[in-house]
């Protein structure tokens, strides 16, 4: 239910559940978790999460909780919880490629990967709140990329956010033709994959350690990191190059 | 001065201090208060904030604020401070309709409640920067609603900032023409109420609780609330509902 | 290489070192720090953070830099940090007024001061995502300015973002063409230095301590010092005039 592919430096995670508009079932989260955990200890530079059909991804698979007791769920979400952590862990740059609706956890994947580009048919909602069931996971990731305001909107109607409103709003990167988001991806992802992979690597480490915190406190987390890795192969390669005036050969 | 009607689900607090401005005296924070309290525990929907006359709400009560010292001012804003944390408690989905200038207290109103509608012609502002005494209280909410070099340009010139603009910025929610203003609140109410009432309280207090956080701390809260709430009869309705391809009929 | 004036209320500091781009050398950074620390002792009201030549400010000098083992960097790094962390700190509004390129730690100057207005040729970017020594200091001030998936896009690609997107994003408060530059900082400076100036002072220094903390947190270290400051001279006079409906003569 899970394609995965190389191609180059890219690994393209497809979800390929269409006929359960790919909803996030057990058994779908951890074929996606592992094929996260393997590209993330592979040599890419990049992934794309992308879905095949016409939704992105539903949310939770009702069938799945339905069948599930507290406990169950728990352990449901918790499955859920860590696969979007893992998106945030793996050293690669991680973009999703949105070309229909993401509701509830299939929103949370969006806004859980570093970079968003959408089709303008694209849709983003958070319906728990306009039904039984809230979302209250979802909105942990969506709280951090969109205004209060805004938050509070999604989360209490439950209605659909168009493409163009989420890049007003901040939740996604970009909005395209759906013709040219193929393209659109490719271009934000070779754009955002330069340079060092290792510096990269710990860069955006660093960031979501530092992010929600008092400016203090994360000044305290990156300096260190900048201080110790001033000394690493590609900070130096980058400085030498840039003072002996010529083309940079990152070492990793 | 504070008038409360019931209309369906949905309650209206109506500050109705017009010949000053809806300023906010001890005695009118306290009558809002108790309103606010008693919607709180009733079985309405949504709450309306609104005001009469020409501007919205111009803050604290000079004359009020002026006969006091440190330790009556100090009750002063202890009480608007409870007043602010209680329209984020209360179960309700509490929205703003917000029809003129909303300064200081008055702008802190609008950034508490968890939706605001403006008519084009209103503003807001924190004036106290361009004064003697600083707008800190009223910044608490605004800051979390736009971004940084806004909350400071809003602070630091106390001009006011027209409704278009607060849009943008994300301190509001829409703004519209000033005889579409009832029909706007309404609509968005009306979309934000659908659902279980009950779920909608737990997501409520739980966006507020999960808000500001480190994400991991934030996934903790909000995963142990939708694990428990999995189970919960309208969670379970909802479920139902879908999987049998009928309407939910919620059960609070 | 910098220069300081003093016009009136406001002292101009110009980074002044053209030929290298405006790069933080250690020996830059204490200059603009002894600047930030004499001006912020004086009784100016505002300071203008400006730069001659084309680029703003490159951000750290690869020359120094690569001089220097992982202690010697980190010696810089704080020297760096403690002067953002002193632009905060003065009593003073801050305003960057932007005026070409603004890079590394010379966007993280932008991101620092309270207020910012760019020329529409202006730039901003964080280029060490794309080169081999990520910018994670820089990212501090700028993760508090803009949403998160705009940041994961200027820390990743390391491009340029233009001055008029830089606004959208809330990065910069204003931009305007080159030739209206030296006006709008002006103009906004004189609206945000207007009142108070111990009052701002202590408004500005109470805004830094709360941001990015929870709402509760912030509403405890905002209110005791309302509370405080309400039989302050300036608050008084603010209350005596208005209730007087005369002028205010701010004490300080």
């Amino acid at each position: 239910m899970v394609d995965v592919v190389r191609e180059g430096s890219v690994v393209r995670i497809t979800m390929n559940r269409v006929a359960r508009r790919n909803a996030l079932s057990a058994e779908h989260l951890t074929e996606l978790l592992e094929a996260f955990r393997e590209a993330g200890s592979s040599d890419a530079a990049g992934i794309v999460l992308a879905a095949d059909g016409p939704v992105f991804s539903a949310g939770h698979d009702f069938t799945d909780v339905h069948a599930r007791d507290e406990e169950g769920v728990r352990q449901l979400l918790e499955l859920c919880t860590v696969l979007m952590k893992t998106i945030q862990s793996v050293p690669q740059v991680v973009i999703a490629r949105v070309q229909g609706l993401a509701t509830a956890a299939g929103c949370q994947l969006v806004a859980s990967c570093d970079l968003a580009v959408a089709s303008l048919d694209a849709g983003f909602a958070l319906p728990g709140g306009k039904a039984g069931w809230f979302c209250h996971t979802p909105a942990v990731p969506v709280a951090r990329s969109v205004g209060r305001k805004r938050l509070m909107e999604m989360v209490l109607t439950g209605d659909v956010v168009d493409a163009a409103t989420a890049v007003e709003w901040g939740l996604i990167n970009r909005a395209v033709p759906a013709g040219e988001l193929d393209a659109a991806v490719d271009e934000l992802l070779a754009r955002a994959t330069r340079g060092s992979r290792a510096s990269k690597a710990v860069g955006k480490r660093t960031i979501y350690a530092q992010l929600d915190r008092p400016e203090a406190e994360a000044y305290d987390i990156a300096l260190a990191v900048m201080a110790e890795t001033s000394q690493s192969p590609s900070a130096k390669e980058g400085r030498a190059s840039f003072l002996e005036k010529r083309s940079p050969v990152w070492p990793d």
